[in-house]
């Protein structure tokens, strides 16, 4: 169960301390953070690992351990939190994690329910549950619905812990500056437990490491942010836990999209006995109606105990990387979360599905990803050499199922209908969707999720078709715009120190091969110049004017902002795909299909 | 247009106040509720539309005429409130109203903006904008985000119209017994406007008319209850406009599914000087922090004038009817709204696809409906049969396209690789999916709508095909349970006054036909014991054990929930579908697809 056995400990004197320390009496709070992986719904499997990594915090003579937000029930339960039974079911899972917390104290995330229910932490100390906080901060934009379903919370408690003051509060309590943390700094607090679960996107960590240490040196405490990790549909927690200083200093970080504890000795000087006149002013200023602070003290359970230390740096990771990696997490936890062996790919000899072949045979291990190539009339022999030579490198098994005997039957019949017709996108769409068709057979047949290869430049404009290469389960690059598809897919090959993707695939015009000589660049503008429109429409909604300062041309941005409104009901007929922009498609951003607004 | 000229005007004098007429000089407000049926995103079709209703209700010697909520956006506009030009768009619309307004007081649906984006009512009077009202309670669950956009108002305006205290507020509002409505009532407002765009579901008509006459009682004033008609995505407004009398009698009320206007003299005591002290003891009690009542006055613009008047009895429908009229608005106004001119349908002979063309020919007229039947080995002579006496009886073009060799070309190419495999789900998903690109083809060769025929049943349980019989572009019945669409059909019979649907349709046993003699109950309880279930389980919540009280049994019942909560991947690709339960799938429902809770 326990999966990182890498735990190491810091010691941690906070600079002010160590001048203070002739003086004073230190004290020392051994703190773990237990970066978990929950899976939403599992409460049994959660409970389990939760306990598991109790006991891993005991081992290491943790005083305290910190979990993510909604460790319980995993992050975000949507819905379920409407069921009556499922909030019974997860309190009855927090009383089982309360047994088990002999000798040491834990803040768990659960959902608590009085009147109404909370985003609550528990604070849980040898075998008893000492308090709950709930959340005060509900976050109801972007992917998250929390006042759909949470009361915020009041209360503002500072704990005593062996004569050390801590302040717990959640996720989204953090980021406001006269939030719950200054509130227990000002209270006295020196060590702020901040639990989260705060989903991925790119450069979002560093964002957080540059907030939470700010933070740190405004609260003059050590602040311990414990955020969750793994994959829930479209979102994937990114793990990168972190300590900071009270004078701002990153003092130590988890692993990012992996399981990880991090056990650190934070020296303080210890609960003041009363609060200053000047806290005493500010917090009056900074309280709302009914919200009241609170001092609570926890009965000592532990002695004195020899931590072994070993520092552990934070390492800068290249954007790719991090992508990459998320893109590997989401994947990797979908289709085991949702209990797929194997998985199945239409391997076109093209960039989106090389990538998304790559990701899944890393994630999921060769033998468990299953490529088909589907050639028509219009599929070059360069497709066929560069998909063959691409499975060849990754090691995946890769079948050849032609598709023109079954167009050819698809034309026959439909003859009679359309014969006065030309040919135009029907047939073009005929031959994806019959490739669409054969995955399906594949995966009905063997049991194995298909993943859909289409990247955001498309999916932004609709250049995919419904029920044809947008069939499957999982969206992988969906959020990746193609100009990023080209840097990930050169990473990993500079990675693997070889040519894993196969140097034409980077080079060659992008095309569907649906009609004869297609490109890419037939219906849409060069990559380079669509993704930074659609970066600045669809991710930051810029007005027409902002985007023609761009030097976008008039006739260009007009074609693709319509393109863009105009597949609304595309997407919302897409399988989820993994978040790893500020604004992503799906619970990210929604929009009405029946929609007359013209941006320009 | 303006399409109802069928305005009439009521003259209502409150029983108290006909009691105090020998004492009092009455005041008379001409009131307008202008029921109308806007676009979303489509600003100067709904500023025309507003103002052609602003003339008319001149015309009718109105002093007031009150539009539904967001009337300049249409509703919801969903994250189009996120884009700062849309709402700058949406106010530009507003001054274009503003100037349209002489001689007439207009209360008006927009978006204010000021350091952030309010759902607000524009009080417009004689060319000038008077003042703007925010609305107080943003509803957040079932289908509305409405805290992901908009601030909440802090202030509570009572108008002065030529000597008449009126209230104004929106939607939720009136819902809080302690709420705006009661604040302005006790400050001496005696009419109050609550503007809406309040979405159909069953009976919630009913409810409303219950709520809004008792909130008239509680305050001792009229409330002039104004809803929104039309089609929008998943939601349907069922207009239902009404006024409610200070004694908590139903006054008049407007046409359910289309548009209206609807004038009434409303005859009050006129404005206070001052406000009792009880009024003032409990204003003090209801008013939170921030809040604050204020009065204002709208400069007079009307002379005496003399009505024309006839009465106006609301009318009951039977549940059949409320809900048909639902599907045909729903239906019509996605299929318009988004400029298709024709519907396709896929016609099995079975029960659903008849209820789906009945209603798109009584929406669209039979000539923009086509049909189109495509047998297999498995389909009967009565399927033929019944699909080609149906289309007659409708008047629809109805086209045969079978399948038989496209299925045998998908055979011949999957033989190698199936070869060891047994025939099992994957062949009759294929020839459901052979299907849905048969018609998605037609949809792409002429540019016609998809209708999906699916309902709410299998939709819950998962027994539809995805890219099979689910691909289409709206689901016309999703959220109808199946043995409701067996009594619309019955009742559209009966309406008909003749075999409209083929009786055999209505009492054959339903079959998918994908395989030998198959039957739904091969692998589904008899639809009268699974439709009860579900609406416990998915529209409820309700735990298992309250699921067993109903009489059910354990093995059925844990195959069933085990179904739904199985099937989420497949309604999260599922076309949008019109809303008319209590709770949808859609926005009205989200779920975790990954989620490993379970309910038993």
């Amino acid at each position: 169960m326990f999966t990182n056995t890498d735990a190491s400990i810091i010691i941690y004197t906070p600079h002010y301390e160590r001048q203070l320390a002739g003086s004073l009496q230190l004290k020392k709070i051994r703190t773990a953070l237990a970066q978990i992986n929950p899976t939403v719904g599992d409460l049994s499997g959660n409970v389990k690992k939760i306990i598991s990594y109790i006991n891993r915090s005991r081992e290491l003579k943790a005083d305290i351990v910190a979990f993510p937000e909604l460790a319980v029930t995993g992050y975000p339960p949507e819905d379920l939190l409407l069921k009556p039974h499922f909030i019974l079911d997860n309190i009855d899972a927090l009383q089982k994690i309360v047994k088990a917390t002999e000798g040491i104290t834990a803040i768990v995330g659960f959902v608590d329910k009085r009147d109404c229910i909370f985003n609550a932490a528990a604070v849980i100390s040898d075998g008893r549950l000492i308090d709950v906080y709930h959340k005060k901060y509900l976050p109801n934009y972007g992917v998250f619905d929390e006042q759909r379903y949470f009361m915020a919370g009041k209360r503002c408690p500072v704990y005593d812990l062996g004569g050390v003051s801590i302040g717990v509060n959640i996720c989204e309590d953090i980021w406001h500056e006269k939030g719950p943390a200054r509130v227990q700094a000002l209270s006295g607090a020196e060590v702020i437990i901040n639990i989260n679960a705060s989903p991925y996107h790119m450069g979002k960590a560093l964002f957080r490491e540059k907030l939470v240490t700010s933070r740190g040196l405004e609260c003059g405490a050590a602040i311990v942010y414990t955020n969750m990790v793994g994959g829930q549909d479209e979102l994937v927690f990114d793990g990168s836990s972190l300590v900071a200083g009270s004078k701002g200093r990153l003092l130590v970080k988890g692993r990012p999209f992996k399981e990880d504890l991090i056990v650190i000795d934070i020296e303080v000087r210890g609960v003041k006995k009363k609060i200053s006149a000047a806290n005493r002013k500010e917090l009056n200023e900074i309280l709302r109606e009914g919200e009241f602070v609170e001092k609570i003290k926890i009965p000592v359970i532990f002695s004195k105990r020899k931590p072994s230390c070993r520092n552990r740096k934070p390492k800068a990771h290249p954007e790719e990387e991090e992508v990459y990696n998320a893109l590997l997490l989401g994947t990797h936890d979908y289709v085991r979360k949702n209990g797929f062996k194997g998985v199945m790919i239409g391997m076109s000899g093209g960039i989106d599905s090389a990538l998304v072949a790559t990701i899944a045979v890393d994630a999921l291990g060769k033998e468990n990803v299953h490529g088909v190539f589907m050639p028509s009339m219009y599929t070059s022999r360069e497709s066929y050499e560069d998909a063959y030579a691409h499975a060849g490198n990754l090691g995946m098994e890769i079948l050849k199922v032609p598709i023109n005997g079954i167009f050819k039957a698809y034309l026959k019949i439909l003859e009679k209908n359309f014969k006065e017709m030309g040919v135009d996108i029907t047939e073009e769409n005929l031959q994806a969707r019959i490739r669409g068709n054969i995955l399906m057979a594949f995966s009905n047949k063997f049991g194995r999720l298909v993943l859909t290869t289409g990247n955001k430049s498309e999916m932004s404009v609709g250049y995919a078709t419904l029920y044809g290469d947008m069939a499957g389960g999982f969206a992988v690059i969906k959020d990746v715009p193609k100009t990023l598809v080209y840097k990930l897919c050169e990473w990993r090959n500079r990675e693997e120190g070889s040519e894993l993707v196969p140097e034409r695939i980077l080079w060659k015009d992008p095309t569907a091969e649906l009609k004869p000589d297609q490109r890419d660049t037939d219906s849409l503008p060069p990559y380079p110049l669509l993704d930074p429109i659609l970066k600045a429409y669809v991710e930051e909604d810029r007005s027409f004017e902002e985007i023609m300062k761009m030097g976008c041309d008039i006739v260009c941005a007009q074609k693709v902002i319509n393109m863009v409104d105009r597949s609304e009901y595309k997407r919302r007929q897409a399988p989820p795909g993994i978040k790893i922009t500020p604004r992503a498609f799906g619970r990210d951003r929604r929009f009405p299909i029946t929609n007359r607004y013209k941006s320009y």
